[in-house]
């Protein structure tokens, strides 16, 4: 019976009029369904393919912008954070704090993360399988903090490509925690295109609603006004103009199954 | 707007009147919904782990059988085929061949099986990719026959498991060939038990959601009365008794789908 | 204290005078290291990617050349079966019979090859454990005969690729069958070419070593003297006049490993 | 032309005693092929599979174990970082600096570790292919520093295992950087024991010769007195009274190897 939610925004923060209009479109376009919206987006990609590739705008003018937003449109905003030292600063200023795939097995960013009493996303690492999940998560509740989201992003098939096991849905579930699906990592072609990630972004939508017919009640989208410029992502994030289709798709496919 | 279908029965034949009892059971659970079924099961079992396994009744019997269900339903009949002399026999007692997974690239194999003028539906080898079947079905259209199916049962992921890959199901739809998922073997695990295979019964249901939400209109579902004491893939089979309510889903989320 | 066995030859036979002058060429090459050769190639390439391309001589004329090799040349002959109508004939005309990967698990194609007492060597399926091997074998050894070869030709790694996993190596020789390391076919890249597979014939001698240093005494190199314009494998055989030099570093690793 | 070099020690520091004891022993057993060693040990188990599993001494007391090693004994000494303030202590005490595979996509810390000009031990990610590792490596010669070592230590396989890919060496190798098989972690069957990692001891030995018969000049060992009770990765810990035998293999292999 919980609303359908949506984790959704540019991949990385480009400006703070940027992420306004990002904002306002994401939530217009989440409105007529009544989806629930997290704004996401990055200060800083740190784990790029490339040392060449852009970094975004640095932590301490991105948090103040995920912080502006959250106060403007009055929606909860969740950011990755990659150190420690990241993780006590973007607790101040967003709602939700998210983990990378590649950090997962973290313990130190996972305690600290959980000790700030935020909630807590983690992606799923791609070398991790789904009942491996179970020990990242108490990790971060061994802090007292059990507000987590389990985030499955695709694992590990064979080089540069991943692939989206939908069983690992209903496996990591089994946990207690709430499961997001990442439909725009999922599709992602892991150093696809030699210094950058290739991507799939035509399977976002479908991926989507096999999650959501599975049973996963929140997706993770990332959405841009016009991905093939965008500076991270962009082969796999989807228009921001086409997201109302797909959450009109993915809210109906919820409600069906919920009612199942 | 095609109807929804399932491919349904037991992995293997046990007696006439274990396949009548057993195709009363699947179309009773398919009436309510108007799910087109054909009705499948094995004659022989050619390719088990260990060579101590149950094979079946064999094709003289077998097939004898199959016709039989066939006549007295009035619905169609599929059966899988492992060389160029069962197919010919096949052709004349079933609707549909099937070729095996393991035998997807066997051209002379495809060849006769598309020389009989049947339907037929090749399970994409664990070793492909979706897109090397558009070769595969190339080779059965050289026949002329264009009445083609093209079946996902799992891709081999390490060893003793597949993973369900639902980009494929899109990928494989490009040819033009309807396209079904195969929701007992996808979750087959290989030699998992040493001299037989592990199932994992439990994701039967929530892989054929999500595959019917990805838009594939055809659910090939192994099913039997006492599936834990069933000849061949207990472990991986639905009780009869459950399969109503698995199609009951199934069809309310192509129903949507098809809507959208 | 075996000696060292190569298994190599062109991968489809082309004519007489071809498969001599290829004979002539792998024995020379052999000679120096005092390696024991088995003249291998097909007579048909049943499982093409594409039903265009090339499939051989036929059983017919590819069996008179491969007994007139095996004649002529005094050396073991192997050649490759693909249903049981052909396993009978072919035992008539070479030394060790052949099963495909694709066709490991055919429990009757098994039993044939068996039951000819002619010694066999099972590729292992890319689909399949090397612990799974050992019930391929038994299927073999249920008829008495027990000259069985277990080959690996790698294991399927995400679309389009294999790996070779070295550790395969010693789990099938806990079985007590010899193990051959298939070099030429654990570099293809499956249907990587679209029409065709691909290959990487830079990493067959890598490999080759590799398993030998492991402790494999046996290897499987297709080899032709013009692998970029064979009619098949081409892209990962190995150039006729070079594997004497492949076969020098094999020779080496082999003496030294099994002195160890 | 270049001495074979052995990385190796116990994964975790217990004590300066313990140590010293792994440092003397690692040494008699690397003496008599003249094999070169770097003493490898952790002071920080920083991504155990549990938050229950021991950390280790931490960074204070375990950089002064280090350096005491490398004084003592007049070795190299290599240990693993995994934040920024870490780098800068550690390059203080130790020779080598080691980045961890789940870490080495990550900027910040690659640069930071360039930044020292100590010598870089780069792990592959097991989600990366090994021509991805060229744009790992551009991140640390970015800084100028040119002193990089790439390690295969296994790529995800499924769940719960690894795979070792030797066509990573050759590739890797391409860069003109000095490659490094990691035997250890290659045997890893990660989170196989729910709480922590299981291992395959038996394939250290085989999967390093393999590894040097390909071409590789530096092997990665660990090692402890009594692996069975080592406080971590004690299933794919090698004896210490055994590593003698080994390098004597590897030796041996190398010798050739470089001789052909």
């Amino acid at each position: 019976d919980a609303p359908f939610t949506l984790i959704a925004g540019p991949c990385q923060l480009e400006s703070l009029d940027h992420a306004r209009m990002m904002a306002e479109k994401v939530l217009e376009a989440a409105a007529p369904t009544g989806t629930n919206v997290i704004f996401k987006s990055s200060f800083d990609k740190a784990n790029r393919s490339s040392v060449d590739a852009a970094r975004g705008m640095g932590i301490d003018h991105g948090l103040e912008v995920l912080a502006t937003i959250g106060q403007e449109f009055g929606c909860p905003v969740i950011t990755d954070v990659h150190d420690i030292e990241q993780v006590n600063r973007a607790a101040q200023a967003v709602d939700v704090l998210q983990i990378p795939a590649f950090l997962s097995r973290q313990t130190d960013l996972l305690l600290a993360a959980g000790e700030t009493g935020k909630a807590i996303n983690v992606k799923k690492g791609q070398f991790l399988a789904p009942w491996d999940m179970q020990h990242v998560a108490a990790k971060i509740a061994s802090t007292g903090n059990e507000n987590i989201m389990l985030c499955e992003r695709g694992a590990s098939f064979g080089y540069n490509m991943l692939v989206s096991d939908m069983r690992s849905l209903p496996i990591m579930a089994q946990t207690g925690y709430p499961v997001v699906f990442d439909a725009t990592h999922s599709v992602q072609l892991p150093g696809g295109q030699g210094t950058s990630s290739g991507g799939q972004r035509e399977f976002v939508a479908p991926l989507a609603r096999a999650a959501v017919a599975v049973g996963t009640g929140a997706v993770f989208i990332e959405t841009h006004q016009d991905p093939d410029n965008a500076p991270c992502d962009g082969p796999n994030m989807v228009a921001v103009d086409k997201l109302g289709g797909v959450l009109a798709e993915l809210s109906a496919i919820d409600k069906l199954v919920k009612g199942l």
